[in-house]
């Protein structure tokens, strides 16, 4: 017997239909004697379109207010989940974050998890009930709503398995599995059986929309089992052909690179003509720390001479912030000083990833030399330990990922497309 | 200054420019001075949508997972009104039924209120906040969320009004005010200014779908003055052509008939062979009413002869129990040992309504004779103090309303249409 929480996603709740299928899975597990928590989603397009009632009345809507709204998506996921269930013949219960309670910060759009009390809930997973707990949402100190920010319910789901200590975390979603990348880009894109949580972290945070950043985080620092797998394949427990997120492991081939990512969730901000001072980098980065926003990518050109004592400071935000930033910059120009501020939509990240990439050197050159012939301007560089990525142009995603996952020796055998 | 509590209706809420509309009107409401607390129901066609989904799935949906899908449309429309007057400069804020609180007892689907806790949302409008308050909803003493009925958004905000013992409650609706009966049905039905809360009560209880019963009953009860009038005519507080609800008058002058009310959401059961014993009727009702299933009209046949010792039994039940009735009365058939079950939900409820009854003699009658002359057989009757109820078959509804309007002498006068 174990303790397993399943996590459905948007796709794999999308319709009355989908969610029958997935209450079916659940069922199936409940039948091997495993007790089950299930986390879901909203159904699919069910968030876009409650966020675009909001931006809809106004442009900058009131986050607290914005999360009201949203959240309810979830929930009334969770409730249909528990019908289902109880049409399969379990016992089972719909769990809002408040109800439960799901603590977070007042960080509304964008809230992280303070703790999480699963104390009734356990007791009735032990009395044989199937918890179904709306993701993506917790409730504040003052009792508000707060939403976890996008993709969140992965980290509701790995949150909520660290906090019952569950033997492991199914993520359900519309994939089935990692690639070593976007599969409907790269058509030659292989699927990968196991991945380390360190690969997967930097995927995730780089772009791959499997999972969220702060589910691969939070299952590295609990240790959670976490498996990728599909909706629309093998019922749970079986035989998966899904993706393991695993802990480092010697024994692994090495590959070099082990995926690439990209991400079309980014803005482009440059500050033109700041006064050149010590200082002035956190002049501008301070008033967006203090909204909120997280930069990522960083780049200062120098002064051009010593007459001209300013510079310019390129850096990224993710796209749906990039409006807020700017506003946040307008508002504190007389204090930076700064000549114009430009903001380009229209960029993507694409980033190499691979625990290979310590111990193999060239991996960067082999970057540079594939997009320059390829007549792809890099516009920002930005490197970890396992990772490197670059900014580029957004209408060369496609072609860049292509050469990339060739000149890498990513592609897929004909006769072999299981990697 | 006044403090008001002002709700919106489904339709005065239907969509996002309708939302951006009834915000203004508050706003206008807060220029004049005054404090106000705003109660919304779901956006149109959303709270048949959710439980559409929760039918799809099951078709006894469980009522604790059910009240937790379809509470969420209030949950949407609170934060988006609350988007929407901070767009008009005004500090606002949502609140859920379980933030109030406001508290209930756990039937679900149809919960009555408990206790409403306005401490907290008494200070911020105090403060200067208007309070978005979401309709329909509130919360068990076990956490859970319950919602309270049909139309429960009014109950809400009479109760709301109560509870901050404001000067007044603004019910917006798409009808402006109450007609003598459905001017859709009854083109010459014309517009009450005033109705005393008896009429109002019996017309809501009877099916006209302006006002929740228990809101008019609570409105009784705490002396909350209530006015029905259009979201999509006068600005708040002007001159409205709407109906104020008044306690009686003994100046109006007195109609011996009100105005006339129509009922589709009644089915009609009857039980064939039922032994005619002492304790019979009590058999029958005595497990519906355990099942929260409240009974109408009510007709019991005499036995045919002293050999054959059984009854027909006949009643009503609200439509949407009527699947559920008969479930119940299935389980307990063994026990009950009736012939045969029939459910008809093709039925209609016609009743006349008017303080004036008490001293008018030949109201009955007048009913009676109009029905048979147009060939509408009378299949149960019910009657109270100011009000006079028969249940026909569906189909002649219209004509029934029609017929009836005319005999009793509610039809406008050409020349002049507001009565």
């Amino acid at each position: 017997m174990a303790l397993v929480v399943v996590k459905f996603g948007g796709t794999s709740v999308g319709d009355v239909a989908r969610i029958a299928n997935a209450a079916a899975k659940v069922a199936a597990e409940v039948k091997r004697g495993n007790k089950i928590a299930v986390v879901v989603s909203a159904m699919s397009g069910v968030t876009d379109q409650l966020l675009g009632y909001c931006h809809q009345i106004s442009s900058r809507p009131d986050r607290r207010e914005q999360d009201a709204v949203v959240s309810s998506g979830e929930q009334v996921t969770a409730g249909l989940m528990a019908i289902a269930l109880q049409s399969q013949g379990l016992q089972a219960r719909s769990w809002q974050g408040w109800q439960v309670p799901l603590r977070t910060d007042a960080a509304h759009t964008k809230a992280r998890i303070v703790t999480l009390e699963t104390d009734g809930l356990r007791q009735r997973i032990e009395d044989g009930e199937v918890a179904v707990m709306a993701g993506f949402q917790g409730v504040t100190e003052d009792g508000s709503i707060a939403t976890l920010g996008r993709g969140g319910s992965d980290t509701s789901a790995v949150a909520l398995a660290a906090a019952l200590k569950a033997d492991r975390c199914d993520i359900y979603t519309d994939v089935d599995g990692i690639y070593t990348t976007d599969p409907r880009i790269v058509p030659a894109a292989r699927k990968l059986h196991r991945v380390t949580s360190e690969e997967m972290l930097e995927l995730a945070s780089l772009g791959a929309k499997v999972l969220q950043t702060r589910s691969v985080e939070m299952a590295m620092r609990y240790r959670v089992p976490v498996q990728v797998l599909s909706t629309f394949d093998a019922a749970i427990g079986s035989d998966f052909p899904g993706t393991l997120m695993t802990d480092e492991d010697p024994t692994m081939e090495q590959q070099t690179v082990t995926g690439i990512a990209y991400s079309r969730h980014e803005a482009k901000l440059t500050l033109v003509g700041v006064e050149d001072h010590p200082g002035a980098a956190a002049a501008v980065f301070g008033p967006l720390a203090k909204a909120g926003i997280s930069v990522g990518m960083i780049v200062q050109t120098a002064s051009a001479s010593e007459d001209d004592r300013t510079t310019d400071i390129t850096f990224t935000v993710p796209r749906g912030e990039a409006d807020h930033a700017t506003h946040v910059l307008d508002e504190a120009r007389a204090s930076l000083r700064y000549g114009a501020l430009r903001a380009d939509k229209n960029v993507a990240k694409i980033s190499i990833v691979g625990l290979g990439m310590r111990s193999h050197p060239g991996v960067a050159a082999m970057l540079f030399e594939t997009l320059a012939a390829r007549g792809i301007n890099i516009q920002a560089i930005e490197t970890s330990e396992i990772s490197l990525g670059v900014l580029i142009a957004e209408e060369y995603t496609e072609l860049a990922l292509r050469a990339l996952h060739t000149a890498y020796g990513l592609d897929a055998v004909e006769s072999s497309r299981e990697g």
